[in-house]
C-alpha cells in the first residue's frame, strides 16, 4: 500500500473538487481530511439525520464514506483527465457505529491500467466499524 | 424465494414501525412501497441532496435503500422480539443511478435459524442500476 | 436475463473449448451440461478427493464451479477473440454441499463493453448450496 | 489483527488435526505452514492439475487455500469443541497467479462470539494474486 506515484501534480486538487460536488457528503456534513497517493480520509459526523432503529449510524452512512474514501483514493493514481466510478464494494461490519464521528480511510492495494482495487475502514468512537474491499474504474 | 411464512400476524407493522424509526431513511424521504413476508420494498427520490460527482445518484442512497429493503425482508420472517442487523453486503453497481425515483426491492433467499442470506435490485428510470447480496442476522 | 444475443456463430464451440483447457476442471471430473447465450452449467461429483473437514464439498469446490459457470456465461456474449477473466466474485453458502454431485449454473445479469456483471447458484442434492455474485472482464 | 489470545492451549494440533481432514487441500498437495492466533498460513504447488484455460492456476485454486487459511485463522480462536464453517466471502484476484507455489495468509480481523471476521492474503511468485474478505460461524 505504499510506493504509488501520482501521474500529474494537481491530483490533490482535482480529487477535493470532485469531492465538493459530491451533494450526498455535504448532506452529510463530510469532509476530506487527509488526501495522498492512493490514500484519501473521509470523515462525517454521526447526527440524528443518518441513525438506523437502534440510533447507531446507518449501514448506508458507513458504506457511502468508505466508497468514497476508496474511490477517492484510487482517483489520486488516475490520469488528469479520468474521473472514478465503483465497480462494486463489499462491506462488513464489524461494530455498531457509533459517534461523535465516523472516519473512513481509503486505500488503493493494486493500481491496474484498466481497474484499481481499493480497501476501505471505517472508525468510529470505539474503534473500526467496518471493513470494505472493491473495485473503482477511471472513466 | 416463495413459500416464506411469518413467524407471527404483525409482521408487516413491526416492520413499518422499525423503518419510521431510521432516521437516514427519513432523511432521504424513502418510504415503504410494500412489504410481504421474506419481501420488501423501498423508494426514494433522487433529489440535488444525493447526487455524486457526475450528478446521478451515489452509491451510498442506492446500498442505503438496498441495504434497508434486504434486512427488513429478512426482518419479515425473524421473531416478534426479533431486530436485525447487516452482518455484510456486497453491491455491484450496473448502470449511472438516474431518478426521479430508486426503488429497492429486496428478498429472502434462505432463512436460517442464525443468519438469513438476502438479496436486493434497485432500480431507476432506465432499469436495473445495482445488484445487492448478503447476511442479517437477528439481535 | 434473457434477451443476451452472441456476437458470433461459434461462441459454444468456442466456450467448450476453453473449458476443456481448464485442468483443474478436469481434475474434479467436471462436465459442462448446457451453454446458450448469457447461461452455462457446470456439474462435477463430490467425491472423496474435494471434501472438506466434515466430509461435504470443500467451499472451494463450491466456488470453482460457480465461478467457471459464471465465467463462461460470460464469455457467450463476447468477440470472438476474447478470453474471460475473473475480477472478483462474492460467494454466501447456503446449505452443506452434499452430492452426489453439485450443480453450477451461471448467468449474465449485464454485459457492458469492459465488464460483464454476473451471478451462479449451486445446487446440491437437497438444493441450493450457494450463491455467487461478481464480475468479469474480457482480455 | 494482534493481542488475539487462544481459548485453550491445544488450539495448533486441533487446528492441523482438521486441515489433516480436508480432503481438498491433500489433493491440492496443500500444506499448513504456520498457525498462530488468529493467524493461519497454507501453500500450495501450481501444477499442471490446477490450471485454467490461461496455464496459471485456476482462482478455485486461490479461493480454496485464501478460504481456509481464513477459516482456520478463525478456529484458532474458538472454544475447544467448536468447528468452523464459512458464511460468506468475497475474492478479488489482482494478477495471475503463476507458480511454482500459492502462499495464503489468513487472519482474523474480529472475533465476534457469534460470527468472525477474516481476510487473507494469497501470493504467488510476482507478489499478492489475490485479497479476500469474508465471515466465519462457530458450528
Amino acid at each position: 500500500m505504499s510506493g504509488f506515484a501520482p501521474r500529474f501534480d494537481g491530483y490533490a486538487a482535482k480529487v477535493r473538487e470532485s469531492f465538493s460536488r459530491q451533494a450526498l457528503m455535504t448532506t452529510f456534513g463530510a469532509e476530506m481530511r487527509n488526501i495522498a497517493p492512493g490514500r484519501c480520509v473521509i470523515a462525517a459526523p454521526v447526527t440524528g439525520a443518518v441513525t438506523q432503529q437502534h440510533g447507531v449510524a446507518h449501514a448506508g452512512l458507513t458504506f457511502a464514506l468508505g466508497d468514497s474514501a476508496a474511490g477517492y483514493a484510487a482517483l489520486t493514481l488516475m490520469d488528469e483527465a479520468a474521473e472514478v466510478l465503483t465497480v462494486e464494494m463489499k462491506i462488513n461490519l464489524l461494530a455498531p457505529a457509533t459517534g461523535p464521528a465516523l472516519v473512513a480511510t481509503g486505500e488503493v492495494v493494486r493500481a491496474g491500467r484498466r481497474l484499481v482495487v481499493v480497501r476501505a475502514e471505517v472508525t468510529g468512537e470505539t474503534g473500526p466499524v467496518a471493513l470494505l474491499q472493491g473495485t473503482m474504474i477511471p472513466v
